[in-house]
């Protein structure tokens, strides 16, 4: 494989596995509705992305921070939504 | 922060958002509910982690195989209860 597209595979998995959280969000906010979503995934989730920022902020890496930074936003919101709607 | 406290970041980082799919798991495999789901956050979220799993064979990186394949194999299992339960 050539460096260029090992690199656009890493690109395109940072990208995915942050951008996935989104339609979530969107569920969620817009329905209300969290019964079937585990609390336990979203809590283990939230504290495994900010072990990940701590991380990212300690060895300055900017792809890190951004990346586990965003992603940290909307697992916290749906989170939040979690423990309201239960 | 001391070099060994910043490994210990990156480990748990690295533990939690692998481990973080498998109460989700657990919660699908028990209810047969993925209703609050949103199919497309796993969709693409294992679209993700097949890429991760593609760029860590292609820079022969053991860590970053190990933990999104087993990420990977989880987020499958939650996408065919949602597949199949809606």
């Amino acid at each position: 494989m050539t460096p260029a597209l090992i690199q656009f595979f890493g690109f395109a998995a940072a990208f995915c596995t942050t951008a996935a959280y989104l339609p979530q969000v969107i569920r969620v906010w817009r329905t209300r509705q969290t019964k079937d979503i585990s609390l336990a995934m979203f809590l283990v989730m939230t504290v495994g992305l900010l072990c990940w920022l701590v991380y990212g902020f300690s060895i300055h890496d900017l792809p890190i921070i951004l990346c586990n930074g965003s992603a940290l936003v909307m697992t916290s919101i749906i989170l939040i939504f979690k423990l309201r709607h239960g």
